[in-house]
């Protein structure tokens, strides 16, 4: 593995994790007002076809990566839908 | 271009995309609340370190979806911490 793989997967491992805090804040409290909704749909569809992408490619980190981030941003995406439909907006 | 090409063109154009309603969001209400200061500190970060790896690896599409993603995450970002440092908690 040369330093240029290395820099990929802790690159990867940045924006993939990134998304750890993010899901647990909003777990605990419930707070979505300031989480834009379209950006979080783009970002689940997005992270959907980088897996469809990975699959086609045969690439196990684009999969992992993307597999797990879409997973976050889909119980964000839930979470904040659900805000959005009880009429809170998020508050 | 095969089709692989193409769906990773799209997957790129979303996870990159994405960002743009979120940063709109937040210059318009200087909302947040909901925004978790860390992520946004891992996924700059880790999209500066894509950046890097599209240098190396002479990846123009990885350098752009990144670069300009980072610099999304880094207005959100600068404007959470303004919040942080002004008492407000991104209120």
């Amino acid at each position: 593995m040369d330093y240029i793989e290395i820099l990929g997967l802790v690159a990867a491992f940045f924006t993939t994790a990134a998304n750890i805090p993010q899901t647990i804040k909003v777990l605990k409290t419930r707070s979505t007002k300031s989480l834009s909704s379209v950006t979080y749909s783009m970002l689940f569809t997005g992270m959907l076809l980088w897996v469809f992408y990975g699959i086609e490619r045969d690439d196990v980190p684009i999969i992992l990566a993307n597999g797990i981030a879409a997973a976050l941003c889909g119980i964000i995406l839930v979470v904040k839908l659900l805000a959005l439909l009880k009429g809170k907006r998020g508050e």
